[in-house]
């Protein structure tokens, strides 16, 4: 057992895209350890059902608190918006931070007269964990919800700006300002959208904040590292590990465009849950 | 257990793709019975490594097997490329049928010279089945082959045709064209892909033949229930029967536009392999 301060981070995600997450994470706490499971044999969590998920991520979990975790970062929006009190009392008394609230609290704060559109996966968007946790601190904030299902796939196809993108971003984007004209604040509520946000704030226009919750979830877990006495007081820079559920070689070459920095393939390991 | 030619045919698929299949098979032999099984909780396969394609694709035989199916159809060029075999062995002496061999020869037959472009999944395009077939029946074709990742996202979200469509279809094929040339024959190696059918016809020009597996599929069934004397005799049109790993109203939904007709969402039932 290592030295409570000194265990890993864990961060889950469906696949890749929470690696957006880790980004921010490292660039905030880069003497912290992290850990990182991405189970790319099931993603995408995004179009099943809320128990599936919430099955998924529990195994997930439990494969990260084998590493002897000190704490979890739920980097998937939908699993943080449907799994997250399962996740918490599989792991008790390990602290879980997820996503969702984070983004919620950043949202409101960019927006305190409360105009809020939060775009994300069918799944995120159905559950209604957003409106949610944006109406526990803002109950008068005017929520609104999109699905942008191909945002996903462009992502993954490293197609993050240019006409492509613009044309599906306006797709999505449009009908939803004419509908309910433009909110204060936009809020990437999946984390593969940070990757298209170049074309999504040329959308928007420059009217609009555009939040995405992984610098605000990096700061909540820095906050909750501070007030529990966990953090890592070595000096020392540990290489992060991967772990997948399936195609590791995939994951290495298609995560950096996610990460934002080479991934060495040797450090992504596969692992069956 | 029913009289040996009045069982039904098993269609498998990872998700809804397979409808396609589904389609041409109904309208070649409508008094069959039909039952289909979407893999919805694992998809997409194409993304996946060969071992785990083949373990979640004899899960789904075996499933429809306890149905006491008297042919198999593999309508997913996935599992066709990379789990024959081990579906074959799984299901003895329960014929199995992969699209992967029908569209193959298709091909060969529409372009005698031999040029033939494969599209697919990657991982398809990886496990070389489609170049393997051809080359099977015509050793001196000049095979060349292109994943398109962006196409299964489109196709489901409806995005047949129009500009978007037109431009992710030109973003993979004119390298392909740029490098190669154009080819005598463009085999769609992928069940999503007849969605984007015009886009593509548009982009290839005139001079190149489009074949998509499902027509040759469908032929190569009713041969198969032919030669073995299967062929059901009652002349009651039988409602098909879907079951899915996940997500029946998404799949009700969503797999009318592959089907080509309603799908009744009370005849979807959720199965857990």
């Amino acid at each position: 057992m290592s030295p409570t301060n000194d265990r890993p981070i864990g961060v889950f995600d469906s696949g890749m895209g929470g690696l957006t997450v880790m980004r921010a994470l490292r660039a905030r706490l880069p003497h912290e350890r992290f850990i990182y499971l991405g189970d790319t044999a099931r993603l995408p969590y995004g179009t099943k059902s809320a128990d599936t998920v919430s099955r998924y991520a529990v195994q997930c979990a439990r494969a990260l608190a084998a590493h002897d975790v000190k704490l979890l970062v739920v980097a998937c929006n939908t699993a943080s918006a449907v799994a997250l009190p399962a996740l918490g009392a599989a792991l008790a008394p390990t602290p879980v931070i997820g996503v969702v609230e984070a983004g919620a609290e950043a949202a409101v704060a960019a927006a305190p007269n409360g105009r809020i559109a939060v775009i994300a996966t069918e799944g995120t968007v159905k559950g209604g964990a957003y409106p949610r946790a944006i109406h526990t601190s803002a109950p008068k904030a005017r929520v609104v919800q999109q699905a942008c299902p191909l945002f996903v796939a462009l992502a993954e196809e490293g197609i993050g700006d240019g006409e492509i993108a613009e044309l599906v971003v306006r797709r999505y984007l449009n009908p939803l300002f004419a509908t309910h004209g433009k909110p204060d604040c936009l809020l990437l509520g999946c984390t593969h959208y940070p990757v298209l946000a170049k074309a999504i704030a040329r959308v928007a226009g420059a009217g609009v904040i555009i939040v995405d919750s992984a610098q605000t979830t990096a700061a909540a877990t820095a906050r909750l590292l501070s007030e529990r006495g966990l953090d890592r007081t070595s000096a020392s820079i540990a290489a992060p590990i991967f772990l997948v559920t399936d195609a590791p070689e995939r994951f290495a070459r298609v995560g950096e465009i996610f990460l934002g920095a080479k991934i060495d393939p040797g450090a992504v390991q596969l692992v069956d849950l």
